[in-house]
């Protein structure tokens, strides 16, 4: 599936056209078979013009992590209906690439892997990790600031919010490395223990 | 830190010697940057030896998730109380790494990264896909058999021990990732929530 579907648009600029060949590069030869020949090879442009945007490959999937994230969060607002339970819900199942949810976003699960192969980088090079952590942070926050939305409207009970969000977010990094990793569809269940989470510790009993 | 003080023990053949060079060839040039003679510079054995025992690289990567489940049952073992709430914190302590859970038996940092590197592999390798879904299933089946436990002795609660087995070793395999990943130390709180976990929903109440 191509960047251009699973992002659901046309790459905004050069810069974006760069990123979406990478997204199409990994996808037809792997994360370890990535090289700048072949982004180039699945855009219209050349290496130089490469060069002008990003420092090489690792400069490019350095981005990559920050693209995820604001693409999310542009899904996440077309989806959001502004009640805390339901968007909490939408929020946890988007992430994790579970299919109700995305229906009309495309298959996430090519982006949920290559995410997940990013992230393998971050444990042997210090610079990746420091941009995992930057991008998981902003995660956290996002979440966070949800989780405190409904506290203010007393449907969510008085969790701390920053903590129950990077616990949430664990739970949905397990459950996708799971989903990409196993030969049968662990996601359901696994979705569903989530939700049962939210609703045992987070909403608020009437 | 070398496989002999990692796994705590020297080889106890030559096909364990090939695992444990193999696992020190990544720690010395990245999952990435693995090939059969670097395999072969850590060990006193020749490529030919190698081949004798292996097909290839994948073959022994595909070795060295099986061993590390054989590794950490052995470590296990030796720790277990026999009290399920006990052990059952000890296990999930022990698959995560956690420091004081580990200290005799070295830093599983290392051996907790490769597994993830190696993890990667199964997003796009079908034949990776059923050796991790088959080790998944293992790592499962221990777990919920020490739940069973617990549940036969009344100590813990009437939950149903492989769906609750599957979902803390989803969120240890979350924790993991944010611990290998991140510049931060996410691991003593992540741990903290996992354990109280096991105490609101598994352990029995007076």
């Amino acid at each position: 599936m191509s960047a251009a579907s699973v992002f659901d648009r046309e790459p905004a600029d050069t810069r974006e056209a760069i990123i979406f060949a990478t997204f199409d590069a990994i996808q037809k030869h792997g994360y370890a078979g990535l090289s700048i020949q072949r982004i180039a090879d699945e855009s219209e442009l050349s290496k130089s013009t490469f060069y002008h945007h990003f420092d090489g490959k690792d400069d490019i999937l350095l981005s990559f992590a920050a693209f995820l994230l604001e693409n999310f969060e542009t899904v996440f607002q077309r989806k959001s209906t502004g009640d805390p339970e339901q968007d909490l819900k939408i929020f946890l199942r988007l992430v994790v690439g579970e299919s109700d949810a995305v229906t009309e976003d495309g298959d996430l699960e090519a982006m949920l892997g290559t995410y997940l192969e990013v992230g393998t980088q971050a444990i042997r090079d210090e610079q990746f990790r420091e941009e995992f952590t930057r991008t998981g942070d902003k995660w956290v926050e996002n979440l966070a600031s949800l989780i405190q939305e409904g506290i203010d409207q007393g449907v969510f009970r008085d969790v701390d919010p920053e903590a129950t969000a990077a616990f949430l977010l664990t739970m949905t990094d397990g459950a996708t490395f799971e989903k990409m990793t196993r030969t049968d569809e662990p996601m359901p269940f696994l979705i569903d223990q989530i939700l049962t989470y939210v609703d045992d510790h987070i909403v608020a009993t009437e």
